[in-house]
């Protein structure tokens, strides 16, 4: 099993190392698609042997599609724990598809765009992007979701547009999302306001690991909840137009933090530093809070000698399967804090 | 008006710059002994007149001691609030010295020994040490004290001793106290069985900033309580013996703490380290407990590149008063907390 596995702890996926559109607010935009098969049963209904079928047809057909040609396959019965743990923490499976005998994963070596074949529905398209660029994001996509039609004949509707497993994703199938870092408004105390907003417009602010998680770091996630009597393009202009709002109000509270609050704010970017450089044990919550002041820090010019991409990667690599996979060996939680304080002690060694 | 003022923010007393016996627990020792004039009334009660008379008096009489021959005098009517405040943090006065109109203090060169003139009492005689040395200490001030008597008659009765203003001090009017640093005791959860035996012996235990003050930075003062029906020797023999024995528990405590939980314990140390090398804002109370854990790591051989000398620089200099003459002006709490940050960044900025 190929270059995933092996450049696991020497990058992130790409859309984590490029400069988007407003990527110092907007880390990163996605999108994915649930499509499902006609004359197929969806995978919870389907039998082993026509899963097992399906998932062999489906290879051939995206190894057909050129968005992917370049694409690298990872079926779950052939993958250990220990590499199906890089592949959810990189944001390429979901812990469903981990568990399913026929699950399969397609990729690009950039990490961009990939399928997931037999999770909830028979396939999820997804595709990565760095900042806010989600009509990039939404061509690329189209065009996976146009090539594999081509060959296949997806489960549609004429009055409900596409049928997916759930029905909440029954219509365009499609969830568009941003991830964005937001420390200023919550220094000054602005996420209720901003929370308002989302929910007036029918989207949802979510936790850094999506679905049901914790706002660590200062990172939220915002997507569309409704994908019936909306078209593609208009979910995305709804995210699109408030993800610019954000970034609006987050550099406006910035700007506050900086002529109000100076001294505090260094005080307090200052301290994180010395904390992530000399800490010998760190949990993830504590080390996601102190990097979100770096993050801000290196935005305003404050700090001048970490990138971005140097925190991006710690993003990634202080996860469990990533930090075992630098110690080369199963870790316990206790020990995990340890492999993790002496990374970030490395990646920062020369940070002042 | 000379010398401590001028080298007040260049070095703290010399009794906290020298390495005494056991100094890596016992931080200092110290004895001082309360005496009154026969013939002339408490200052409390004394006439306006005949307290200054009493102090210009006193002035020649304690020129004439060999042991103070290089003293300076400080009188309080001739100095200003910023310089009372350096005498004070430097434990040269008290504050109801700092009050009194023919308030005066005599001090050695280098701060060791120090007499105050209408304070409570007559004469306030002070001796200072670095470590456990108080046998040392009571040598010089019972020889100071020798040259005082040798000028004045003391009010002094064959039943009681020695009278003081205060009742509490009658006897030999002698307060012995060391300021040990017990970070392994706390550590490990054990300061409550010390204290018990502390208060079994007729001993106290108090904060850092004595009577009524809060222990921080695993700082405590244990002195005696009671100066009747005990002699000289007895008190100090007391106070030896506890000290020696919580040198023995606290290095106990240390080895305890290195065998079952030293990753912890670097932590801790590194943490701390880090938040002083890079806070822009840092308060008394927590400078304090920070440095703790430095000086333990120095003690320890965690950190080898930061002196004691240099722990006990900052110990000194972190007050407000001291501060204030770093700064040159006079500093808002606020502020204080700012310039404080920075002396400290200064201090530590070679320490890895």
């Amino acid at each position: 099993m190929s270059s995933i596995f092996e450049n696991a702890i020497k990058t992130p996926g790409n859309w984590l190392l490029e400069n988007g559109p407003n990527s110092d607010i907007v880390l990163s935009c996605r999108i994915r698609l649930a499509r499902n098969l006609k004359n197929e049963l969806f995978p919870h209904y389907i039998k082993k042997e026509n899963s097992k079928k399906l998932k062999e047809n489906l290879k051939k057909i995206i190894s057909n599609c050129a968005s992917l040609n370049n694409s690298e396959f990872y079926e779950m019965s052939d993958i250990t724990h220990s590499q199906k743990m890089l592949l959810l923490e990189r944001h390429l499976i979901s812990k469903e598809l981990a568990e399913k005998e026929f699950g399969m994963l397609a990729v690009s070596s950039d990490e961009k765009l990939s399928i997931m074949v037999n999770e909830e529905d028979h396939l999820r398209l997804q595709a990565f992007g760095s900042g806010l660029q989600l009509s990039e994001v939404w061509e690329k996509i189209n065009k996976l979701d146009d090539e594999l039609a081509e060959q296949v004949e997806f489960a549609y509707s004429e009055k409900y547009g596409f049928l997916t497993a759930c029905p909440t994703n029954v219509g365009t199938g499609m969830r568009c999302s941003i991830l964005v870092h937001l420390p200023g408004i919550i220094l000054i105390n602005q996420l209720k306001s901003i929370h308002k907003a989302i929910e007036k417009l029918g989207l949802t602010i979510r936790g850094y690991y999506g679905e049901g998680s914790e706002a660590i770091g200062n990172f939220f996630q915002i997507s569309n909840q409704i994908t019936l009597g909306l078209s593609e393009e208009q979910i995305i202009d709804k995210i699109n137009n408030i993800g610019k709002k954000i970034v609006e109000h987050e550099e406006n509270a910035r700007k506050v933090l900086l002529q109000e609050s100076k001294i505090r704010l260094e005080d307090q970017i200052y301290r994180a530093l010395g904390i992530l450089k000399n800490a010998r044990i760190i949990s993830t919550n504590e080390t996601m809070s102190l990097l979100s002041f770096i993050r801000l820090a290196v935005d305003l010019k404050i700090i001048k000698d970490i990138t971005i991409s140097t925190l991006n990667e710690i993003l990634v690599f202080l996860q469990p399967g990533h930090l075992q996979k630098i110690a080369g060996k199963e870790l316990s939680p206790e020990k995990r804090d340890f492999i993790r304080a002496k990374m970030i002690r490395e990646k920062f060694s020369n940070a002042n």
